[in-house]
């Protein structure tokens, strides 16, 4: 063997066999290696059949082929899996190779990994890689964060296989420091739950409130593709409606309702709780799956709990129109909350966040691309102080544009007894955000009433405490480490 | 000293001096303990003064003032320190002694502990105890779950403290094993989180839309509390909107809108996501308290983002009927969510709960304490196999009455451009329990269109699974173990 590899990938499921065809069409050479052994050579006479992807039976093979610095990237199921490669790697590595994480980890154990791979002198990067087989094949979108020495051996590479945006700029670049990288990733699989459920509520609303059917709606979302919604949702929206079964009906009428929520939506929402962050839409989208679960009790209640009926009397077209416009609006807010917790949690954990390019990163190559998208990063540039995406001018006027249509299209639903948690919560969010003065007085006095929770004064300092004896008959020993 | 103790409380915040003097009050006799031991003598000088109450000023002293079987009940802040208080204890308890938590711990801490402490010959009780300084002092709803054999040890004691039902029953029952008991206060706190908000919510409506006055409002809720709202909650809310500031005006108008959120509300939504329950409305409530804290956030949005008039124009008396009995139906959902959590988490932690019962621990003595919750209890009663509240008679048809009102009230409540993120996100989980189908089925071909995920079909047996090429450009290759 002359030639030496340029990095090494293990696991070779469907991510990892595709970055790994992807590499070999950008001129990199690569070694494929795989716990269960006979999947590399599967791989080799299949998919890699022809390229000059070359093959390992054991990690000691694999780490031999490398050209030094040695890159390994992991393509492993999140969770110890990942550890246990991270042990077997350090009898081989040497001091200044790089280890990368290309699966859905979790941001603290990135961080904490990093950490203990720098003592052990490795260098190590969690990266998010998002876009599905598609993307891995044909240009995924990358977060890279972890020890930032290890970018300049892999930027080539990473930048090289990313997706590019309309105007060539590669959608990777270093997001920062430890656990940065995956937090992106999290938070895009956040607004990616939120980005399908409002489809599907705006999908429900024409289907049941309109009577559509699966090829009107695949034209209502072509002409959407063309508007401020034109996305990678948007359009595989569009195709899955048109998209006829065996016997010539759509398809997607015969596929189950009911799907799982186990990973990166519900870390987003611990995540949330604990930065303090009010993230309702991406929350109602994840319940929504929960809810979808329970087809068996949903049968049963359909048959005992009546509502309206769903039919609406009105101007369809016009509420087209204005279910368009509130998912726009509801979309807002989606990312809006989404952002909300990136600004928090660089906070939080000492990140040195770029906003504007985090929204670029996600430009293209992943499953929530969009045109959008540019709009967030126009509005990080105008302002990069902007502390939130609802005050910068842009934003602000699309939703002043679509409010109207956001009110009507809820107020429509709730008449007609058809659920849309996502847009109800986003508006919900909406008039939330804009009230300087949220009925949370009457909470805390209520906690004060019955816990002694102590309140604060708009009339007095910040740092002063208040407890009343609302009822003459509480004691004064205000709740102190005890909270009930 | 010849007579010893009947048992011994540590920590003397509000929560514990109280709970001692209650137990005083029914003849028992209490040793009193707290780290800072000059608490001690504080409390005997003054609450506990002309009192039965025993102070020591060391474990030691504590262990030996004691009957045996020993009981020592721990009033300290859940985590680290109940640890730290179970070691030192160790050194001074022998097999048989029992340890009672009543704190508000999480129930995995009480899983653990309850199996450490038997394999050390200690029984261990996880006690929920709710109520406030007021229902410790008086009477609290106490929820004991853990060794079973701890049980008949402390049981007289407890039901003697403990709130009564209106006819008599002790709001104190064995709940089940290990953590259960603390399960079941963790519900219960989480239902409160719900309980306030949808008043705060009814509250602010009235107040913003129409425009009534702190006295209006104190009229309204003690009309309020002669209905099947009846509820403490909804006393202290008639109670607060009463109660003057020194110059006069309502106080409640004075306190800042400013909540935090860190505990049990946190908790059981992050346990909710484990169990797949959607728990909407209390996941609402909790952030409705994140939203809060941002306050200077709020008030900036305030000055530029524009929304309706406020100021409902119609039948305002006939509203505030409305919005009564949407208050009512969206209780129902709340209480509906927090059982369904109860049914499936004793599924999964392998308990033996009584749901029926449940409702009457906290049928008084606690913050949720109301007449509510009788009806929790007949309809258990009626039909103990009953899956969920709302398919229950007298739900469903409270449900069906309150029904066009509810839909009024939030449909105004979105015209008006006031937030009500529970009542709204209570209807639309109603609206969609009752939905036989939810329109997850596009969402499951998105994520095989773009993850290939699979999907399954409402035409095929239920094991097995799809892969669509929806493109005619994707592989064959299902996505395994790696998630995107």
């Amino acid at each position: 063997m002359e030639k030496k590899a340029d990095i090494a990938v293990i696991g070779l499921a469907v991510m990892g066999q595709n970055l790994i065809l992807n590499m070999n069409d950008h001129g990199y050479t690569v070694v494929a290696f795989n716990r269960t052994v006979s999947k590399v050579d599967d791989f080799l006479k299949n998919a890699a059949k022809g390229t000059n992807v070359i093959g390992a039976h054991s990690i000691e093979e694999m780490v031999s082929l490398l050209k030094v610095p040695r890159k390994v990237m992991l393509m492993v199921k999140a969770g110890d899996p990942v550890d246990a490669e991270i042990q077997k790697l350090l009898k081989y590595l040497s001091p200044g190779d790089c280890i990368i994480d290309g699966g859905n980890s979790h941001f603290t154990d990135t961080i904490r990994r990093t950490k203990y791979l720098e003592e052990n002198g490795i260098l190590y990067i969690g990266a998010g890689v998002s876009g599905g087989e598609e993307g891995a094949r044909r240009g995924p979108s990358i977060m890279p964060g972890g020890n930032e020495k290890a970018w300049p051996l892999v930027k080539d590479i990473f930048k090289a296989i990313s997706a590019k945006t309309p105007d060539g700029v590669p959608c990777c670049d270093w997001v920062g420091s430890d656990g940065a990288g995956h937090y992106v990733k999290m938070a895009h699989n956040a607004i990616e739950y939120g980005d399908i459920q409002v489809i599907c509520e705006a999908y429900h609303l024409m289907k049941l409130g309109l009577g559509l059917s699966a090829d009107q709606m695949h034209q209502i979302f072509a002409e959407w593709n063309t508007t401020e919604l034109n996305s990678y949702l948007i359009e595989i929206t569009r195709d899955i409606l048109a998209y006829k079964d065996d016997d010539g009906e759509p398809l997607v009428e015969k596929i189950l309702d009911k799907a799982g929520q186990k990973g990166t939506g519900k870390w987003f929402i611990v995540n949330s709780l604990d930065l303090g962050i009010p993230v309702t839409l991406i929350s109602e989208s994840v319940y929504a799956r929960c809810l979808s679960a329970l087809k068996e009790e949903r049968i049963k209640a359909s048959e005992v709990l009546k509502g309206p009926v769903t039919h609406f009397k009105g101007d369809a077209k016009g509420l087209v129109e204005d279910i368009r416009k509130a998912l726009l609006a509801s979309k807002i807010i989606s990312y809006t909350q989404g952002f909300m917790c990136l600004h928090e949690a660089a906070k939080e954990y000492g990140w040195d966040l770029d906003y504007g390019n985090i929204a670029l990163l996600w430009r293209n190559g992943c499953i929530i691309r969009s045109a959008f998208l540019d709009k967030i990063k126009n509005a990080y540039e105008k302002n990069p102080k902007l502390s939130n995406l609802l005050l910068d001018d842009y934003f602000r006027e699309v939703i002043d544009d679509c409010q109207a249509s956001w009110r009507k299209v809820i107020m429509t639903a709730v008449e007609l007894g058809i659920p849309m948690p996502s847009f109800s919560s986003a508006l919900a969010f909406f008039d939330g955000y804009r009230c300087a003065k949220l009925p949370v007085n009457l909470l805390q006095a209520m906690r004060d009433y019955f816990g002694a929770h102590t309140y604060k004064r708009i009339d007095a300092p910040a740092d002063q405490v208040f407890h009343t004896n609302w009822t003459g008959r509480g004691g004064d020993v205000a709740s102190g480490t005890y909270t009930v």
